[in-house]
């Protein structure tokens, strides 16, 4: 087998088989393929795409590359969760503890990742002492003793996604739907756990802008989840304005506390309870995704999801007195506020100005040497459809940074820029687009 | 100026600038833009193609990464010939001293190159003493002393080709049209010449086997060639059967000698006087290709072409008594008969085939490290149409291999194979497919 015999073959339209792909990503990996010519076949995948087979067996050989996670040892059905990623994005924080507290497994292997804000693991080691460095057996005994843990992945998961995605990265050919979808499934599936829920967004602050992109994505995930048989499903959720009010690292471990507590936003709390009640039906713990977040919702109200959470950071060595006083996390020495100019409604907020205006102020990644500052952000005081008077407040940043410098006014501005008023009170804005499972697509 | 910006630009259907495409280019030969990132980009452009504006930027680009000849020296309008490649293509051997005859200057650079037989330099080293390397200086005095000179090329031209090309070879993007024309045209255009004559292959024997691709991309090279300022005409011309008679080197030596005593073979005459009508035309030595044609007749018939062979072998140093005696030229050992197995004509007579065979039997080069036998080939006894009784010869294989080893025996069965022989006379096939210059292009 050659490689140039496979480039040709893609270039022409063909399909590949399962031995030619394997031939590729193996030796890709091995190194005896070079990377000119697997740019060269990642472009012409950009063009020709892969079939659904093809997308399966690409993902299966590139899990193959590497070593896997095996969650035997848990006993019950392991749920895991993906997002696609957004803007404020506080769901794991949340659902973590809140499905756990179901009594469904909770084996998070979590990320750190470039973005607006740090990944799950920055975020939770803003909560003071919290060790997110577990060994493979610290992990499994905190998930059987306290029914969840998140750490940081262990093993050489998926070296060919590594390899891979760094080459996609200079070469333009990052944004092919099966590569995307072969890249995150690759990662969830070699992480062990029976079942995936997925939450593609789509929007202003999702890299998907999309719907019809979105759920072609969220097609493509999900027909390899099931392909490798492990069930599947996937919703389509608005990221066209932030998700919850808080856009940063402690600002949102806060918000999740809040969440669990009762008195998390709308949006979040919605947002949470669907993909958790999709969690809960997948994991045999509830008749339907419904009756699913009717459990989670009870679990809030009781407390029992805050306890949870308590018990998974002291398990994990944190301090837990956050729960009780979120006063204890870290905090920016300076906040600066943005305010309306007139009287109206909140017609629109542009997810990616208010992620990037986050960023600016610290609190993300531009490449993976940066520094995070885990207390900077935005608080959103007002969302879409809000009522908002001339001089109230519509967020607030926080940061660490000087509040006179250029790049704290860049954030403050692009934060103002984000704000659209109007005096019309818009439609509420739908959060659950679309919902994709083994029986087929539907929109909402 | 970023090398990932550019291809996403190409990858997105957009026509990038001169400025785009030097970067790219002199960034590729410098080093500093990485083999994965440029076979990323010429991935894109075999889907996305480029503008006429772009090819010629490209080919602009390419020919100033390296040195250039200048021709200046030589008065008159120099005319050079380029043919895209098939089997038994003796017409260089022939034009030369022919062109040279009617008092057109032509300084050739020519190359050795892979393929069913060596390049017109290998061909001519089988004439004994013949030099084909020669100085700048002794290659401009034999062409102002003889009128003609054939040279293996000097100086570092268009270093941008050789490493674009070796890279397209190993990830499947040479058959991109633009890419190939400013290929062809970058070295056509580097080595000086005024005016150029364009043979492009169809059929068979030829990379391009359609009219239709033949036809566009000689469109692709006279806008070029006229782009660069240079007069260009193309000829597509057949390449089913291969020309003339002869497939080696020495063996088309003897052929081209014999041409120019007015005993060629029908079809390679009249693309020699087609397309040397065609340069006296370009030189301003004939009012219409046609009389420029019947000029060249007539130095055939007049012993004059074939004089300037003569003189042309004495400069460069070689044997000239071949011209009388051409059993001076190498001499395969061996020699082996195919014969027709019933009465009829011949029908077909695959040139890909009869190129494979001569190149089994040791005539060409399949890697730059390969040995060529310059008495090795094949000569074709019959032609299409031609009527044949059964046992009469249809061709004859000379080697200097063992006749009984499998190499020469698998050779002779391709050989056979080639051909087709039927009950009726088919209709005699057209040599001469179509034609392109600056005024457009005709079908014939």
């Amino acid at each position: 087998m050659r490689a140039y015999d496979l480039i040709l073959k893609k270039r022409n339209g063909e399909e590949l088989s399962r031995e030619e792909i394997d031939f590729l990503i193996s030796g890709y990996v091995r190194g005896t393929i070079p990377d000119y010519q697997i740019s060269a076949f990642t472009m012409a995948v950009y063009f020709q795409g892969m079939s659904k087979k093809e997308t399966l067996d690409f993902t299966l050989a590139m899990i193959e590359s590497g070593d896997t996670i095996s969650l035997q040892e848990i006993p019950g059905i392991k749920v895991d969760k993906h997002s696609t990623g957004g803007v404020g994005d506080t769901t794991t924080l949340v659902l973590v503890p809140l499905v756990a507290a179901a009594g469904v497994p909770v084996a998070k292997m979590s990320g750190r990742g470039l973005g607006h804000t740090g990944g799950t693991l920055d975020k939770l080691e803003s909560i003071p002492g919290f060790q997110v460095d577990l060994t493979g057996a610290e992990f499994f005994r905190i998930v059987r003793e306290t029914g969840a843990a998140v750490a940081g992945q262990t093993g050489n998961l998926v070296p060919a996604d590594k390899k891979l995605y760094a080459l996609r990265d200079v070469t333009a050919t990052v944004d092919s739907l099966p590569l995307i979808a072969a890249s995150i499934m690759s990662k969830k599936l070699a992480s062990g756990a029976d079942a995936l829920v997925l939450d593609v967004k789509a929007g202003d602050g999702a890299f998907l802008k999309e719907l019809d992109q979105a759920l072609a994505l969220a097609e493509a995930m999900v027909e390899i989840g099931e392909g490798a048989g492990r069930r599947t499903t996937a919703l389509i959720t608005s990221m066209d304005q932030p998700l919850g009010r808080a856009v940063g690292n402690s600002l949102e471990v806060e918000e999740a506390i809040r969440t669990l507590k009762g008195q998390g936003p709308e949006d979040l709390v919605e947002l949470c309870l669907t993909l958790g009640g999709q969690m809960l039906c997948l994991a045999g713990k509830a008749p339907d995704p419904e009756k699913g977040a009717a459990v989670l919702k009870q679990l809030i109200e009781s407390g029992k999801a805050l306890e949870k959470l308590r018990c998974i950071i002291e398990a994990q060595r944190g301090d837990s007195r956050v729960v009780d006083d979120t006063a204890l996390l870290p905090r920016a020495r300076h906040t600066l506020e943005i305010r309306a100019g007139r009287d109206g409604f909140v017609q629109r907020i542009k997810a990616e100005s208010v992620g990037l205006s986050a960023m600016m102020l610290g609190a993300g990644r531009e490449t993976k040497e940066s520094e995070i500052n885990l207390a900077a952000g935005v608080v959103l005081h007002k969302k879409v459809g809000d009522p908002v008077s001339a001089g109230e407040v519509l967020a607030v940043l926080h940061t660490d940074l000087d509040p006179g410098s250029s790049q704290v006014e860049a954030a403050r501005q692009l934060l103002l820029a984000a704000f659209a008023c109007g005096p019309e009170k818009p439609a509420p804005p739908p959060l659950i687009l679309g919902r994709v499972d083994r029986h087929g697509a539907v929109r909402y």
